[in-house]
């Protein structure tokens, strides 16, 4: 097989998974501006997310968000899902909306919060057992935002002991991903503020626990592809939440910000062997101004070319160049694959697999974005709150 | 006079306004804690605001927020306030939280939204006209996400445009201050970033336009103290929002993140004849989980304690060692006045004042907390949306 | 005319100036690493510009650094220059090697070093007047390291004398472009650290004084080509000295680090009529341990590639969709040019200017590196320091 | 013993190493300032370190940096130590300066580069035999500057391997000290860019490996006191590097951009038990325009005070405010410490040690830079080269 059937068929099998928060409104703390035709149930995020897979053809499962997707009858969604030619994928859990997580959830000073804190994420492994969703991925807002607030330390403490307890509770097959944040919405300290955090967490707990990678919430001018490649070689990556910023956690369309360093971290992946089942491709993103299914196709297309100029570089070019040292030719075989225009490859992709080559156009032709708009009225349409 | 009695003199002459909406609630985009007792009107954040200069003797204005703040009468709302011992101080405008305004106000690329920002501005001015206010501070969430988005110097042409209309609308002792911010909510371009952008436009506009700093408007690492000399060198200082901030807009109280950083500012308003009614001394805080009246009165204080160290400084030690190039010794004047626990100065300061000289025990003293917690039952809690 | 043909016979009029300085050792603190071949005079550095130009076309001119270029006769140099088909470009000063500039330069506390210091500015427009440069780049490394170390505002004073004094002693024709850093080598305070303060002293000085950006002189996060559209909305861009960074001011080549931030740059260029021989391109780099020669050939390759993918964007297109307010696909139109592959297109530029397709490949063969290596040998080689 | 005795008794236990290397000229890319009087030799840098600690008399231990301290009888060195009342302390490894580390050094592509560091590093383990020092610390220039250079993941490998083979040759009572640094003099990849990756190397070589935290090594942001609580938590904190930072690493004196930040840390130190000889307290500053000796004697007196701020933290009440939710007492506790002059405590302090209560004062009474100005005439002056 030549190298670029290899990277058409590697292409194939890519597969990002979709949030379904992504498709119901979000903003800043200024303003959230509501758009017309945004789904009212998890029901209806689901649909949305089946169209986001029927035009690219590499988005087939659907993460939910708990309370947000909380529903009576998980088997009833699951068999929406089917019907609609996606999966559920990985339970998030929430753990910074209700009043009582003011000062944290899992890190909280009381031990009655933590414990509501802890039997929420439980559950989330409840509805795991009820969806077939592998991964449980925990993000927790929890930090002080004043020097003194309450004791660093000691919050790590009942942040391990939590853990723990929900990683016993995990079955076969079931795994815990870790997620870690520079800062927002705590302003001083943040529980797992970074990598090493997350990473010392789960290496204590074992196996099922591992680290997930949110492009967006890293300090200014952090080597992200470098993390990548430390947590494969550590065996220790579980996913990635992607999104792009220019500042903090922007949670702008992944590659829209600096498509070159999107493409590093897939170089990274590829090369350390994470374009496997094992690492979880997730997009994580707001479209606060922006239509939310054309922008979630985008968003799929970006991390695709992102994704084809890595499988482009040429690997044995690379390496004589950086077994001899000579830095500029180094740089010149990875520039190479960056400056290929990956699109006709993508579209030659697209049409083996029996899909419109340009999945933006085909979903405008659907109809589908004026059908919600019409159908979708009145009712309480779904956000960051419900 | 000796400089201890020249910096009592100057502390009991020092004027801090506080912001109406930090005594209502507000949050992050993950979650607005509630708090009890937040005042359901503008005449109750008025109220709360009396408080804090009945205890701190040197908050005797009240900024004001529109529409956030919008009454009927704002002849009785100025009445109310001075029957509680303050005054009507700045109105702020408000061009971000109308649905029209998702791809900017004053920069939008249609004609008509920039009128209605245009004439909310100018209706501002109206009301500056009925409360007394020689201040319209003007801070615009304008600005875009994505790159291509809009035109970059199509929105400056028509920043500058509108601008112009209102600053023609500004009567006598009325001032134009226009506040910079790095980002947020925009997160590619925002169309006034810097202090360089609002000191190019308030040149153009005229004397009666002026720059705002807010002290967490700025990129990491940004030397405030610097843009504050320069400023004031350019006769362009119009005034400062105080907060701070360990990462982005993180609007926490003044002082709290980086009291060096406080002082070292204070000390070149000092320095640079910033210590003055033409420089506006304002507090824009978010008290997301600290009960608020006590936090501003803290706030209030932390100003007064940068601004006792800065006037301690030894000006004649300094100049010394800074002509004789004497890098350690000049530093080590500035780190003596900082060094020094001016708090026993300040309680003396306000036992002349015929204050408490603890405005915090005071207050708490006082019952008012208490007492809004138990008669502000019932209503709209004010916060950011209303 | 169509727009790709436009498109090149723009980029057959390009002209990047390369610094003499780049052909020279450099390094860190930590190391300078010395390379064979490097030249030992500013002739041999004339030499080296040269062979850029021949392989590229576009980098006709050379700027020399004051005093490290300093010969008896420029006449000659020009005359060498030209023999070998370039010309001598802008005059850099020198302000921070001499140990009297510990403290300072032009802002020094002493007067006597302000005086040296203005008086080598003098001589650097005496050098101009002989080499016919028509610009006077000035860099100043002054500033301070210790909080109270100077007093910032005085050091303004005593720039805004020193600038004034230069200013009046250029001639017709010539200009003075003021660059400004964010830090480094001054540590606290930088007495031009932004854009504002140089725009600021240029508007006073008049209309021969022009900013320069460099690319790797901002706080992390700083949208550069929002500058760029400002000064050029202003009146105000003298020129760029392109490089690149991921963390300071690390000198890297351009377009290594964010080949997606140097294209939204010449495209703000492009849309501003920046695209003229009042705006000087220039490169400011350091081949720490990369090859010197062919590392300038690929960075003035860079800004051609990002200057094709900026004259490509569709400016029709592009237009509507702003005024529509259609988000997505504006940014759309800006990521089809960036997406390009315009490799093809700048082979056919340069073939039909008659050079080798692949300046690099062509540069290799030409046996021009080996040669300096045999024939450089003894003597001292240019640095930072010579 | 009352709270206050044992803050004093305390600070009279307290030890900071001073590193020989501060002694010597140092300065930026741009420029090394020399100073008069500046070292010749590792006897005079012992020379002036014993002076710190005669007048400060917490100073009691030099690092020493090979192969700028390198000399013939190490036996000899520790003897003059001892005879002016000093003893040496860590070995400093340098794998940076030679011509062979362009591309690195432990993690060079190359077999026999990595081969030489790694005898480098073993060199200096002889050397602590010889003069019975107790720590190797470790800092690695290595990284790349540019993407594709190197291969991230094989650079991690070849850490690894050259970290065990020196970690199988420490003795008993022998540890490794792992230095991270966010950046410089690598400007894309560096191969220990941040605590996670050291942590994660000291992990897995074994108990005497343990990570140092530089002040100074880290993006801009972030928590270093977090980072101290975690490692002091793991029990995999070996000590720090002083210094302080306003932008990436400007070595400036400890305390000297933000001392909130030093006490914080402190504070985080003495919380986790961290106020021990297993934690080892060294400067590693740049003195680039400042007399050195009083700079360094005004460091370790920063960092006496910020230590006697952290002792003086109420920890009952805190603990109380902390349980009781209380984020304004929490963070007031906190802040009544740090808002507290210690410098009369430490003048105390010092005369109970019989020592001056003015450390610098006594220092310059002492004549002794006058002498060495007077005696150090010839030779080559210590640096970053020697």
């Amino acid at each position: 097989m030549t190298e670029l059937a290899a990277a058409k068929a590697a292409l194939k099998t890519q597969a990002v998974e979709t949030p379904s928060w992504a498709y119901g409104n979000s903003g800043t703390r200024f303003k959230v501006f509501a758009q017309q035709g945004v789904p009212r149930t998890p029901f209806e995020k689901l649909d949305d997310a089946a169209k986001v897979h029927e035009f690219t053809g590499v988005a087939p499962t659907v993460a939910l968000h708990i309370p947000w997707d909380k529903v009576d009858d998980y088997a009833a969604l699951a068999k929406h899902a089917e019907q609609r030619g996606v999966k559920l994928g990985a339970i998030n859990s929430n753990t910074f909306q209700d009043d009582d997580y003011k000062l944290g959830s899992i890190c909280h000073p009381e031990a009655s919060v933590r414990r509501k804190a802890v039997d929420h994420l439980l559950e989330c492994v409840d509805i795991m057992d009820a969806t077939g969703s592998a991964d449980l991925k925990l993000w927790f807002a929890d930090g002080t935002n004043y020097p003194g607030q309450d004791d660093i330390r000691g919050r790590q403490d009942r942040l391990a002991e939590g853990l723990a307890e929900v990683y016993e509770r995990l079955g076969d097959g079931q795994r815990m991903l870790l997620e870690y944040k520079f800062f927002e919405p705590a302003f001083y300290t943040t529980d797992v503020p970074d990598w090493g955090t997350a990473y010392a967490h789960c290496l204590k707990l074992g196996p099922k626990a591992q680290v997930v990678v949110d492009t967006g919430h890293h300090a200014p001018g952090t080597n992200i592809e470098f993390i990548v490649a430390t947590l494969l070689r550590e065996g220790k990556l579980g996913g990635f939440d992607f999104n792009s910023r220019f500042y903090a956690d922007d949670d702008l369309m992944v590659g829209a910000a600096d498509p070159f360093q999107l493409f590093r971290i897939m170089y990274e992946v590829v090369r350390g062997g994470g374009f496997s089942p094992e690492v979880a491709f997730m997009l994580d993103q707001c479209h606060n101004i922006e239509a939310k299914i054309p922008a979630i196709i985008r968003s799929v297309m970006n991390v695709q070319e992102a994704t084809a100029k890595a499988l482009l570089v040429d690997g044995d070019a690379l390496r004589a160049a950086q077994r001899a040292g000579d830095v500029l030719e180094a740089n010149a075989v990875v520039m190479d694959a960056y400056n290929t225009d990956v699109r006709p490859l993508l579209r030659e992709v697209r049409e083996e697999m029996g899909l419109d080559p340009e999945p933006l156009a085909a979903y405008r032709r659907s109809g589908w974005g004026e059908k919600i708009v019409a159908e979708r009225v009145g009712g309480q349409q779904a956000g960051w709150g419900a």
